[in-house]
């Protein structure tokens, strides 16, 4: 496989970081073809712009998702994003490894999902969800929180997490564009672990990485269950 | 009531853009004290980073959160970041415009809640929920997106949008801190629709700002129904 890791964290000597260097090792001593895309260390620009484009559809008023699609074909996009978008089409599983911010993705990684992820390449008319740009490719996130596991599910303090706060992420984002979304590696509590805590966690992720083809890919929307329109059809 | 405006949208003619300023003139008009804060016309930097604290309390190794809590406290946080919070503690209701980018904020909002909902001030130790730090303020979420209603819900496309979408967001950002969460306003089908429509959302959002003290804030979880260690109590 050709294997992408996005990776975004402040702090080089991070759990995370070490997350993340861990499965490039793993997976490359596993005989797959592994990219980085460090965003702290490439000094990654996250935020979407007219900067984006050296040759506007339209110079007069800017739809970002229109200019998107028009400078991913004409080839006209910024070559940050460009490079981007090679990796993207190359891989045949992304990694995206991060701390949880707000129950979301740090600002740099939005960045990544908002100015990568281009409409026409990744999605656009009804190509979405199962049949998804990007349909073919596997997603899996991993990621470290200092919340602890009973923090999360119906009736905890802060709902359900895989079917709750990373809704967005793996079903809005990930699984929107096509990608085929594994169950994420969660490392919970990890600020406040001692280094034998940690070390288990990180046998546990190289564990995951050995058996990733036979994780059960999580359920989303299938297209054929709408109409035109998008309104649900009836069932069975 | 002062009201502090936070905007990201990168098309300064967008609808989006409109919204901000027509919530600016009818709170102004209304004898509030309105501040914007336009990320992309202030050239805001979405990125949580060691170069945000001037003094570090750990110098070998940064924990975000401790360094945020840190560099408040000791007036040693970048300046662009205590200009927002100085904002953030004149504000009695802070807005939240923006176009729904992969059913999220744009990385350039994420970022200003990365970078100044700071620990210490806004949330910390069993300070969060009902018990965060920004009690007694109010939020509201205004966004525009370009699908449509009947997109959302239990049985739609892409599930619900106030409670799943944005559930990050209202409940795990800002009812995580404190703030008094109204319901959202929501431009539907925005890219899509034609000047007399759009015209008409204008109206119906001014009449929503005329009567933000009748709606009924969004419920979420009190800390008093949770043990020490956050496991939930029994009900009733």
């Amino acid at each position: 496989m050709n294997v992408l890791i996005v990776h975004a964290h402040p702090e080089p000597q991070s759990f995370n970081t070490a997350m993340k260097s861990l499965a490039a090792e793993t997976l490359t001593a596993a005989g797959h073809t592994v990219e980085v895309s460090d965003l702290y260390a490439m000094g990654w620009n996250p935020v979407a712009s007219d900067a984006d484009f050296s040759g506007r559809k339209n110079p007069e008023y800017m739809t970002y998702a229109l200019e998107q699609r028009h400078g991913y074909e004409s080839g006209s996009i910024a070559p940050d994003i460009a490079a981007e978008i090679e990796k993207l089409k190359r891989a045949d599983l992304v990694i995206f490894n991060f701390p949880l911010f707000w129950f979301s993705v740090p600002a740099m990684m939005k960045g990544w999902f908002d100015r990568v992820l281009v409409s026409g390449l990744c999605y656009g008319g009804m190509r979405f969800y199962d049949q998804g740009g990007l349909k073919g490719k596997k997603a899996l996130v991993t990621l470290t929180l200092g919340g602890r596991e009973h923090m999360f599910g119906p009736e905890a303090i802060h709902g359900e997490l895989v079917d709750g706060m990373l809704r967005p992420i793996l079903r809005g984002t990930l699984a929107y564009t096509g990608m085929t979304v594994l169950p994420p590696f969660i490392g919970y509590h990890i600020p406040y672990l001692k280094p034998e805590a940690r070390a288990q966690i990180l046998e546990e992720y190289k564990a995951y990485l050995g058996r990733l083809d036979e994780l059960e890919p999580l359920r989303f929307p299938r297209m054929e269950e709408f109409d035109a329109k998008l309104f649900p059809l009836p069932k069975g």
